[in-house]
């Protein structure tokens, strides 16, 4: 027997698509929706179906950008450094870096980080594309802002082969102890590299 | 300066007017649907805009039914006894009790809980309706299956005066341990409670 509509069952299972959402959040947030206004759902489904039409990925930086743009406002803007790069994974890790309102340089996404587990080479991100912007913006500063973690490591190792002995300063963000962590409580890992990265006061 | 595009930006603030869903949350999904196959956020778009159209109240049991339907399966179908009645307070709450798969009665959807609180007041509730389906069915058991709350119990206790010298059981779920629950770890108030319904073996 069918305990709930139709309706409210296709709802449910179409939201259980999202990351991280089982059938119980599904039906919760179905639910929600029901009993609120149907201009609010009405507004959520707009929104999904302008998504994909009106998003298109930057050719210089390829963050996310709206569709009628030619270049992402983060390169187009001449207050912007052409010459530092900040090479990141995601569009979303831009919007990390630029809450913190200093950096002044470009973006570069890649489009994801090498990973043989997940087959992704190499090849499948904008790698080419970095190097001819190097060359053409004559970049004096590559910044790696990739995770800290094994895949994260190994795209800035292969990028640094494809960058050869082109005369620039290649870094990556700075591992070290958290802001507001208590010592006794960080992994190994972390401490070993805060200590190898350690500093002069 | 706009970082992300204004299509991606009205779908995280549209998202995130579901109930538990940040900012972060709201990023999370966006980023994860302008990546995904455009036909995705479609399915969900689509599934939204049906869903209030495709979607109404069981005059009988105000439980959520298809638009088409006349009343709720659960009512409709002859294998229930409607002299047996149990009261929730939500649609959902059905889906629970159905999940169970032995009880062979009806349900009535409350809408609700007394709260003064939330400023929900009987009226406000299917009460009176309720009250119509006793007479008219001649119910001859309410089974209160609301949360174990004190406005679950101050609903109970409203209802029970409505029916008055009504000849019919008036039951509710019992309160005790939950079953893999351990002892020592069970909260006073609910100790008490299976104290107080303990049962002869």
């Amino acid at each position: 027997m069918q305990i709930l509509p139709a309706a409210l069952e296709s709802l449910i299972e179409a939201l259980g698509n999202l990351p991280g959402v089982g059938s119980r959040t599904a039906e919760r947030y179905a639910y929600f929706l029901v009993r609120r206004d149907p201009a609010k759902s009405q507004q959520i489904a707009q929104a999904l179906s302008d998504l994909h039409k009106n998003v298109k990925y930057c050719p210089k930086t390829f963050t996310l950008i709206d569709a009628e743009s030619d270049v992402s406002e983060l390169y187009s803007d001449p207050r912007r450094d052409r010459t530092i790069v900040a090479v990141v994974a995601e569009p979303l890790d831009i919007v990390a870096l630029e809450k913190i309102g200093s950096f002044r340089g470009t973006y570069h996404v890649l489009g994801g980080l090498v990973s043989p587990i997940d087959s992704v080479t190499p090849e499948q991100l904008h790698i080419t594309e970095l190097i001819k912007r190097i060359d053409e913006d004559n970049v004096v500063e590559i910044i790696f802002a990739t995770n800290a973690s094994v895949e994260g490591e190994s795209t800035a190792l292969y990028i640094q082969q494809q960058i050869g002995d082109r005369p620039l300063k290649i870094t990556r963000l700075a591992r070290g102890l958290p802001i507001g962590v208590d010592l006794e409580y960080a992994d190994q890992i972390t401490l070993s590299r805060a200590l190898d990265g350690r500093q002069t006061l």
